[in-house]
């Protein structure tokens, strides 16, 4: 799956691309950005490229189909890639009655090896192959291709000395709380932050609502610690993606008061815990905050599961402009005032990098930290990452 | 709101029904079953009438229109029809710039009045009222009817000293758990049904794990009171309704295993308590209980937060048939075997009518009891109800 | 078929309508205008009958449902249906596995009994019958009932001293030139109309062109009379009904130059007769004269094979309206000079009644007249017609 | 427009295809066949060149940005198509603001030049401009591109001493009767070969009946030569094309016998010439004589106004195995009996060749002569055409 960075979705973003070469048809899914995507657009098309759509999945593609031309191989054709294209990619490609699996040699976006009934599989998370009646394996490593044939697999890895990148808001946000990403359930992750904003940021309180869904393994783990009673005082609604038939204009106002209702006779006079994983604008936050108060609630402090976010993602998450930002150059006083409630407090980032369980350089924390594991215009790079050379498996 | 009692949700059930009579259109929206339906269609066939659809709806709509001809008076003419209809009917009716609403003079299903920002209006539920930027006023009583204009809204009530038969499954299953029905928050009933359950049928046991998202408040009561940790041990899919391509025939045997997803991490070697509303036909708990087992759970005790379900129900929930009832004629142990579960228990039927908090008389039993508030044939009837005479608000 | 009479085709117009009575389904399509749908509706919802439709094909359905109910018998049902129904109406109706059919008392519109491979079937034209393999066998009697079921079909006929009224217009445009109304060929009809033309209302001209494909039969009679050559100087675009990505607007005011496009090589110089079948308004005629002198013609000498028309039709066709008529009080010279024509000429009333070949008092005349068959509020009747009992056939 | 060449219409044939660049989008619609696609498609893809369709104007779309990329000039790019593609080739190209249109340098499909309201077009046939109130000016030359801008247009035009190739199957079925292709009225071509035909090929008859609508124009020319009378004997059904609910296997048996219905009045105990543009494999016309003779004609005559066509086209109409040509090895008499004809006569090909008024040399006669204009693999080539080169108009 990819996840849509571009706010709409629209049916040129639809996966996967498939394309005729003198080898064959070849398909492609793609999970990523690719940074250099519109250089290499520019690159190719003063070269005569001409393209159809206007996405980077059908640069890649048809870089893959020039690559295999040159040395036919498609193996070899897909590790040059790794030397041509920049950003994050997760690649699945359906070429010659074969699955070919590729992750960025920083492997910032999840790919993982599956076992199924009758063969071996890639995926974006653990839980596809719990849901089709097989085990997930093993994440695919950084820089390694996976090739699935009607015998098994086979693996052309990567040796690289070089740290990795993996996007710590899989963790904190994107991936379901029953997947597990690089041997780490995220359920796990999230309640262990929530224990650890109750033993940092404590407050008088009465009760911890959680934001659902996001919140609510964070706030299980804050409850647990606290010893103040969770309490589900924000009810989703589970309808609302079926209201097609309201006008549009009005339909984005009315979002979050139709998502989320507060249950007054729960919040009435309480002092209210609120947790949530992460805050970007602020705006829907703001929202929340006034809901409870209109339900009752005498006090909201926002607790928040994960560092502030103070700069944009080039590689995956849909935060390009810096200017959006609640967290940027602000005080936790000064957030607290602009959500219009009583106390906000986020987690440290070593917290984070402790709850995860990786080391710092194996993360890529770009919009927390503003240095980011690829070169970007404009941006702080981190340092340089080597994927050396490819080996062949058990060779 | 209409709950679709027949499985299938086809454009003929479709509301509202709109028909044009002498004194205008007519348009009416209906929650409910109409026991007598039936018997009314072949009565009023046997006069000449011909039907353009099977639903009851329209059966109402147009003795509706017809009682309307004979009084000339819509308040006379709606009242006219509780002394016809037989069964549930929460009816909302709009007419010459007028909503009407109904609601049965047992009170089966809800009728919510409320105020809006320019108005009143009638719902199905008290929520509506907050999402729309309104406030729920009070419960439509039984037998009332509402007559809502641009100058405000009157009643005119029916007096009635017999008991009402609120539906106890509104509680327990059908509303939203922000929903507050005859004053009672659904929230709250569960919760204590929960507590209650963790008093009375204690099991030593690791972990608390509910059903989501039905069993949820029903296992924060049971684990604030046992003591034992809430986990969120099944994760539910919420891309499930978007799998369209997925072919029919098997869409139903992935259904269960594709909505929910154990998490081996937090099970494996618990003994679970596994939580939830009630039971029908004991399939799907079945297949929960299996799944829990799967995801390395040592010992699964399924707790449920209401009496064993034994007899069908005529007035609204889609149970019409004896010999799908996995409790019918068995002990908790024999009901324990069918679900491969380590042990059942369910709460008592005094203990359900003590958390809602109404006279038993009050409430309608009939799947717990096999004793109906309106005459069924072939069922027992518990005794009649009166509506004795309408009464003008005010005068 | 049913020609839609209000211009748009909506849903709610589609046939046939289907309702459920106390002897079971009934299927009815419906080909006419009810002159007494109003008042019957009006009537009925006084009697407390609710409708769901505006169309008349719902009041005809229910009053026969009605009358079903009353005689349990439904030849008689529908034969009362002829006591209360005034208009044209031929009706199909399916019901109890047999297929009954109804002309009206008038024979206004066309209702053909034909034998099919496997049984015996009516429709609106005998091509029909071509059409399947099968052989159309006879219209239909005023005020007969034919019955058709597995066995064969029997009839149940109508005696009545009283004249027919067949619509005149049926032959002049609305029938295929390849279909036989009341034993007449409609192809032959117009061709003797345009020898007729060709006789009386001569012109000096160089070509004879027809507005196609209304005109081509009377035309090629034209042509053939007055030795003058038949040239197809007016195509037309069998593509225009594709062309639904025209801004709807737009559409209209193009629609007379994109349907047919002059040949400017055949007509340039040239003295043109046009035929065409027959002049409403005007307005489209006016269009194709204008695009004929664009095309380079030097004179048009228009020529019409039916009477003026200056008085609205409530039985069929889409005229209701008395200010629309061209040749209403107005002389042939006016009538020429509106639509910009070096001369116009029509055919006598006389002279249509003897090429169709029936007695004037067999046919209804009344948008040529303004005496009508049937009794019209506002509009003068031509005499009672009665139908005097019903005889079964072989009694 | 482009005639659909392999039967089916799908979304992938749908035009303009459209690609973007390094100097723009560029749109490209075509009409025509590039003979020598599948191996221009090999040899890209062996440079790694990926397709994203199978159809050939991607081929020429990409083709035409790669000489642009190039050249950095549209005019030239489109000049250098001319020496890659071989076959027949309309463009129209929209590229930068301006519209680009190119004909192939055999002139085989046609291409008009035209003054609109505001500014000027190109076309397929010259009614396009009738249509849309403007006039058309010029066939566009063989090789020659337009370029159409707000000031007007240019030509650059190329300077060729080689015969053209223009396909006489557009004066024969293709194009409207109203369309002057090359300067000649298809209309009147049409005309004269069924003069023609009405000298050289007398017999026996009473009535000439022209299959609608493609005979009609060649059955009038037959009629005034041979004084025998014009009939529409053959009704088409314009509601064929509605018919969307009938199952597909049925509809291709049905297709003619509902298209086509046969006039018994007008045909009974007739001796018939029955007319049409040409015959391809001769299922049709034999359905048809079938219909004739169902409909009582006594003789069936069959008379075609173009030569038998015994070889395939490459260039544009959908002909493309020899196996199914009726007319191929057989004589008149054998082609009669299989029809069930009492004879059958065709136009020769020098009378084709005169009534189109051009040399011979200057048409595509492959499919009657077996000799192609192009180099077709394992076809006869009828010499070299030699595209000399470009010049500018007005310098």
């Amino acid at each position: 799956v990819r996840y849509s960075t571009t706010g709409t979705s629209s049916l040129e973003n639809a996966q996967p691309v498939v394309v005729s070469t003198a080898y064959g048809e070849i398909a492609l899914a793609h999970n990523g950005d690719i940074v250099n995507a519109d250089a290499l657009r520019a690159e190719l098309q003063e070269k005569g490229w001409a393209f159809a759509t206007s996405t980077d999945s059908e640069i890649i593609v048809r870089l893959l189909a020039n690559e295999l031309t040159v040395s036919g191989d498609m193996v070899k054709a897909i590790k040059n890639l790794t030397r041509i294209l920049a950003g994050s990619y997760s690649l699945a490609i359906l070429f010659a009655g074969k699955v070919f699996g590729l992750r960025d040699p920083h492997a910032i976006k999840p790919l993982v090896l599956g076992k199924l009934q009758n063969g071996y599989g890639i995926a974006s998370e653990t839980v596809v192959f719990d849901f089709l009646g097989g085990t997930a394996l093993r994440d695919v490593a950084a820089g390694e291709v996976v090739v699935i044939d009607n015998k098994g697999y086979t693996s052309h890895g990567a040796r690289s000395n070089a740290p990795k990148a993996h996007c710590m808001f899989e963790w904190v946000y994107f991936a379901r709380p029953d997947a597990v990403l690089e041997g780490v359930l995220v359920y796990e992750v999230r309640k262990r932050l929530g224990e650890k904003l109750a033993e940092r940021e404590q407050v008088e309180a009465d009760i911890v609502v959680p934001v659902p869904d996001s919140g609510r393994a964070y706030a299980l783990g804050y409850s647990e610690t606290s010893g103040l009673q969770y309490v589900e005082g924000l009810i989703k609604n589970r309808f609302v993606e079926r209201t097609f038939i309201m006008p549009e204009q009005k339909a984005r106002e009315l979002s979050v008061k139709l998502k989320l209702n507060p249950v007054r006779q729960l919040l009435c006079g309480k002092r209210v815990v609120l947790i949530d994983d992460s805050i970007v604008r602020g705006t829907t936050m703001r929202e929340i905050v006034r809901l409870l108060r209109k339900g009752g609630a005498r006090e909201v402090h926002v607790r928040i599961g994960s560092p502030p976010i103070v700069a944009p993602c080039y590689l995956g998450i849909d935060m390009k402009t810096r200017d959006q930002f609640i967290a940027l150059e602000r005080t936790w006083d000064e957030i607290a005032k602009i959500l219009t409630a009583d106390s906000v407090a986020y987690v440290p980032l070593e917290t984070l990098v402790e709850c995860i369980g990786k080391d710092a350089r194996d993360l890529c924390l770009g919009c927390l930290t503003a240095e980011y594991p690829v070169e970007i215009k404009g941006e702080k790079f981190r340092g340089q990452q080597v994927l050396e050379y490819y080996i062949e498996e058990g060779r």
